[in-house]
């Protein structure tokens, strides 16, 4: 039997990233926790992790800029991707009354995510923390009975923290796309027979009609987009880089067709990937 | 001689929301300072100032998410635009060298705009706060002589700090655009016989080419696009808004004819202001 993946994500163990590397990778992987994106994606730069999973978009607070920039500042290929569904927690060190807590811990998205549960629970400040699971473990380890933390059911578990109440989030409709990220050129992670997908990103030169002429690229030859977003290009104020992503694998000759036709217009084409989904 | 306009802005005195107001309206107007977005929103709504000015995007962070939200949510529309370029300074109570320094506060995008001077001078730790100009207060009321403060010069000159170094910033296409809200009918604040912008929100059916044939509206009527921003729709994982900055004013005949055009096609269209730009 082989050894298990080392997979990065960001943040500590009960990390809803280690639970989407799970989904996509099986249960048996080695996980390196780490403490920012950016240390996240240098750890499989430089060959201490064989893959990381990046949050790249929550279905309600949008995209994760510094991902998108992450993927287009280094050279990683994505290889993967799926799609968790995100279930907050209230989480503390042993099983007291909600009424006796004074202070609750979590990521600020995850606190924002969980605004009608803390507005019908005045007593409880929200106090931002960096990472979800981080913050269960402190507060089972804090021993501060008024104590808790929002975070996902597996980072109870591992801690050993009495969940108070589950499924706290104001809208269940509540997922975070993740992406697999790997070197260039490493075998494939994921067997797959489902649908894939391609991401770039490309700049236009910066002339009326250019964004309409790079989307037609893909509908001439009735590829559907799946998601389209801008980030601004340092150094030039008002221009900006688009991300696509597109369904289909590059090795389909209409998808390379497009690509093709739109690196004839374009400033600069890079394919972030072509994957499989795991939705 | 009438009452100076009342504008509210995030942030405190000297903040450069108000810079970008004085710019738009001149210097004789009455800063209404607020704590956060939302009730700079909220204070416009209910009549507690004329107007508001909410930077939307800055040429390195990017679009600033919580305020497209905010202007998709609130009925308010847009009166005008302006473009400041951000300077960043040093601040400190009194004229001390930068290597006694030994905390630095201001607002986290200040601070990561300054990561170089940060990487410089290791002996200052970096704090942040939710506003650059209460920094600066911050710092000059405490009295600490090894604190400092990252903001505009109008803030030293109003908190009566020291500027102990200028233009900090790590890349001076440093940017923020900034929008004039008002309540709909309101009077225009701005004449102005310039170029004119509009901006939409709008949601198309989740089917293939969809986004191809809402820019095609437009582009076939030769109208440029200045901005295209996606967020996401609550309750719907996956789905878009789209906000598009135009240029030309819906009193155009082509104009009014591709939203026309658009509108037959799209689940929702609203127009969010038309206005001239103060570049």
């Amino acid at each position: 039997m082989s050894d298990p993946i080392r997979v990065a994500y960001q943040g500590e163990p009960g990390a809803f990233s280690e639970g989407a590397a799970k989904r996509m990778l099986g249960a048996s992987i080695s996980g390196v926790p780490c403490r920012t994106f950016e240390e996240m994606f240098a750890t499989v730069v430089r060959g201490d992790a064989v893959c990381c999973v990046a949050p790249i978009e929550n279905s309600l607070a949008g995209s994760i800029h510094r991902n998108y920039d992450l993927l287009l500042e280094t050279e990683l290929t994505i290889s993967g991707e799926t799609n968790l569904r995100i279930v907050h927690n209230l989480i503390a060190g042993s099983t007291i009354p909600v009424s006796e807590l004074r202070r609750v811990y979590s990521h600020p998205v995850a606190l924002a995510q969980c605004a009608k549960f803390l507005a019908a629970n005045p007593a409880i400040e929200a106090m931002p923390m960096h990472d979800t699971a981080g913050a269960v473990r402190m507060v089972v380890e804090g021993g501060r009975p008024e104590e808790a933390a929002i975070a996902s059911a597996e980072a109870a578990a591992i801690y050993g923290g009495s969940i108070l109440a589950s499924g706290i989030e104001d809208d269940p409709q509540n997922f975070t796309r993740f992406l697999l990220m790997t070197r260039h050129g490493a075998p494939p992670l994921i067997e797959s027979p489902r649908k894939w997908k391609t991401s770039i990103v490309f700049r236009m030169p910066n002339k009326p009609g250019s964004l309409f002429r790079a989307i037609a690229a893909f509908a001439l030859l009735d590829i559907d987009l799946a998601k389209i977003e801008s980030r601004p290009v340092h150094g030039k104020p008002w221009e900006y880089s688009f991300y696509l992503d597109l369904i289909g694998a590059v090795t389909e000759p209409k998808v390379a067709r497009a690509l093709d036709n739109l690196s004839s217009m374009a400033e600069m084409v890079k394919v972030l990937g072509s994957y499989p989904t795991r939705w």
